[in-house]
């Protein structure tokens, strides 16, 4: 019996021109697109994958949504019920792929960014194939991350010369900044807060990358970091969502 | 006066597929190449390269090698002889733009893997911007980086959930393993030693990354690492030269 086969496919951070040559052809044939937890998305988001797919699938296809299964807001056991909760999306997704793909068909997740930086899907996969029930091989086409592309929107190198480079969270870097750190590039953060930090830190921030909406800020973090923190709340409230990033540099590199 | 202008594109790590439609369309229309310092590629790297400008760029064009200054073996003074070596190399790359294009003419510089990432085309450009002689603009088009097509290749997240990762070299691993790190995405290690680490570690090893020569290798660190050393040594010695990159992780993710 042949196996289902799944492509995970990164699709860059907002413009459609992001996708590889790569992707494109991997986009072509498939049978189904599977998208996970479409809640989460904003109509800008779902618009654009509509476009990649209109634009590069050949085949007829099924677009297939799979929700997530509801969170408990306030678990007693806050480690088991993730745990329950990550076990529910497997089955959800397992069942969707079971139901929509025959042996031997495609079918194609498309992934924000690369699909190797805060994305789950590869960790749903992996649940899928150790439960081993659904015969099922997977495929990666990375993606353009929001990294390089913040990296690239300004022109600079993310590491120092020979120098490493930490990307973390907000959550993390509201700890205090990383021992030893050069060049820290921050994700996830609903809310920067850059008052903790050395004012000296050259600061490299941008939003809705990509995206014809698209801001870039930079300068020295101690001048520049109140007016990233104002254009943030104006463009958040009139778009309803943010996604942003930055880049944080001890040395002018 | 319209102002010269220079395309940096990142052109992935090896498959031709990797571009871009955003570098396929940087490139179709470009008047000449800038080929910096040809003394390092391989013969495999200049043929990549050529199949990729025959593939995409449309126009009649120019491709110009601009060799690296000679540098010094056993400089007096270090620092000032890397300074000037470095002065020296943009200079004859403003000479290279000044003498192949026209104003208003387009240069692209190829540059493997992602621009960002320990590659120097980005802080020549900005030496020749700063001495403000010659009118230059220059755009980045980011491009799969080796981190990525590692991780992909793999099938598995840089990240544990949440977690931080640290892109690093050789050299600084060398020191020892980075204090709090989980993820550590190791490059341009000449000759990897494992034996100072955590053997219960996992590596992701991969070597010519997105070629038909690809070598993967996984597992726990203390099983396959002498493994990859073995085979990175005999690969190397078949090539004549050897490309790679790992990721190592504390935890299974
Ligand atoms: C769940 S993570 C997904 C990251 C994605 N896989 C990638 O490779 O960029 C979402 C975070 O990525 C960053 N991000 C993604 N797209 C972005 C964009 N277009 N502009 C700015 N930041 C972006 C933001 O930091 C956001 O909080
Ligand atoms: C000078 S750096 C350039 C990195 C490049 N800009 C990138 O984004 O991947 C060269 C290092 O990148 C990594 N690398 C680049 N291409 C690779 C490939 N095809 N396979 C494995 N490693 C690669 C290796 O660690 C190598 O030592």
């Amino acid at each position: 019996m042949q196996d289902r086969q799944i492509r995970v496919i990164g699709i860059g951070t907002g413009d459609p021109e992001h996708l590889t040559l790569q992707a494109v052809r991997a986009l072509s044939d498939v049978d189904a697109v599977f998208v996970l937890d479409k809640r989460a998305e904003t109509a800008d988001l779902v618009d654009i994958r509509k476009r990649i797919c209109a634009a590069h699938i050949r085949n007829p296809h099924r677009v297939v949504t799979v929700e997530d299964p509801p969170r408990e807001r306030r678990p007693a056991d806050y480690g088991a019920t993730v745990e329950a909760w990550h076990a529910a999306r497997a089955e959800r997704l397992e069942a969707a792929f079971a139901a929509e793909l025959d042996t031997g068909q495609v079918g194609a997740i498309l992934v924000w960014g690369d699909p190797a930086l805060y994305d789950s899907t590869l960790r749903i996969l992996d649940r899928i194939a150790s439960r081993g029930r659904l015969a099922l091989s997977y495929a990666v086409i990375p993606g353009l991350s929001s990294v390089q592309v913040l990296a690239a929107r300004h022109g600079v190198p993310l590491n120092a010369i020979g120098g490493p480079v930490l990307i973390t969270t907000g959550r993390r870097l509201a700890a205090g900044w990383p021992e030893d750190a050069e060049s820290v590039v921050v994700m996830l953060d609903g809310d920067p807060s850059f008052a903790h930090l050395d004012p000296d830190l050259t600061i490299y921030w941008g939003a809705y990358l990509g995206s014809p909406d698209e801001i870039l800020v930079s300068g020295r973090l101690g001048t520049v970091g109140d007016e990233i923190r104002r254009v943030r709340g104006e463009a958040r409230a009139r778009h309803g969502w943010i996604m942003d990033i930055y880049l944080l540099r001890r040395l002018a590199a």
